[in-house]
């Protein structure tokens, strides 16, 4: 096993972390990891916002429903999925790009482009001993988000990543099992495989939970993920993302 | 530098493989390191369908618009977003959890999910030597990538990753420059600001294109992108997902 997939074995999302900034090199070389990532067709469709504003990061942290690491870490980096400069390109080459951008299809690329950058600046981090930790509870409130950092249309903040050092290392939870995930040359649909595949995964993480709380605790997978699909989150996405001029049509 | 660092900073896309397949150790191992990736709420959100058959991967091929490649390579993968077992959960546990699955926020979660997956399993690959190229072009017809993978609703298959042992290197693109996509505390949206980063951006794509092709070729990025948006691609992706049962609310 190479020392990269080592790292990547390896990761865990980490929820406290030193007071002790990241310095300049380590956030360019973050910045230029993320960038090295594959981009749809040379598209590169995301910007990141690095919030070293302890007001901001404060507020940040209150939208994502009182995470203190978001406030709390060596950096903390918004990505941002971002046809705002294509809008701009098609302006300055006098092309009609609009529906282009407006397009699902387009969505899904920015998206996609900017979660490919995300993972190299997170694995960039870990590499060099730091822990990260994903603050998808920015899209509790995404309007306030864009307000805080003048975040123009066509631009849509996905997610935060808290990098620092850590202060608290943490679990890493088990999967699914491999043959949950990969299937072969055809997707597997066949629903009652499907749900012995889930008991037999209830069974895994029943255990790792009672393993870890000494008994206290022993949610299944299915009962956890079923009530949290049970709450209507975030439903006003799909008008939101509409109104920032993306996901239209 | 350490050597994941070297790794990420040295991506380029490899069009070109030796005929040698994988290992199933090296796919377990790939998978194993996607699996690794953090997941919105443990959702894991994804499912990941290997194609070994010839015939298949032709028909992919030439879906992808004719990309031999996509053929011709180690092992291909095709990364899926993938709600379905968190339908069959919703029935399992008797709770409610279609208006979830449904929402724009869930699509942007699998979307999200099966990104960072992907890189994961990316960077595996070439960890081991191996060269990756994604394949977007899988999206020019879902239905018919669905069909021949026998992927059901709630499933989107969202791009291929063909992985194999290098035939031919490729040289790496420039990227925007660090101050055009990374912004402190707030975007900088000025729009003169960003069209003079973009003419600074144009020459720097267009000395490489010159360089690399003796003068034969000096595009800018700009014309590149104001082109490829111009037309419209794929504008049936928006009623496809929602036919999929994703992306509805």
């Amino acid at each position: 096993m190479n020392e990269s997939i080592n790292l990547l074995l390896n990761h865990r999302s980490i929820r406290q972390f030193e007071d002790r900034p990241l310095s300049k090199e380590q956030i360019e070389m973050i910045v230029s990891c993320a960038q090295s990532a594959s981009t749809s067709s040379f598209i590169q469709a995301y910007s990141i916002i690095g919030v070293t504003d302890k007001e901001k990061k404060k507020k940040l942290a209150k939208i994502a429903g009182e995470q203190s690491y978001v406030a709390e870490n060596g950096h903390f980096f918004v990505f941002c999925a971002d046809l705002y400069r294509h809008e701009i390109i098609g302006e300055m080459e006098n092309k009609r790009v609009i529906p282009s951008i407006e397009s699902t299809e387009k969505f899904m690329v920015t998206l996609i482009d900017t979660a490919l950058a995300a993972q190299n600046a997170a694995i960039a981090a870990e590499s060099m001993g730091l822990g990260i930790c994903y603050i998808g509870g920015l899209r509790y409130d995404l309007e306030a988000v864009c307000d805080l950092l003048h975040i123009p249309s066509r631009v849509l903040p996905l997610f935060g990543l808290a990098v620092g050092y850590p202060a608290k290392m943490t679990e890493k939870k088990p999967r699914l099992p491999i043959n949950h995930i990969y299937h072969e040359n055809e997707y597997r649909s066949n629903r009652e495989e499907n749900e012995q595949q889930l008991q037999v995964y209830n069974e895994i993480i029943s255990d790792y939970y009672i393993e870890r709380t000494q008994g206290k605790r022993k949610d299944t997978w299915t009962s956890q993920m079923a009530g949290m699909l049970e709450k209507q989150s975030r439903m006003y996405m799909n008008d939101f993302v509409q109104k920032s001029g993306l996901n239209r049509k």
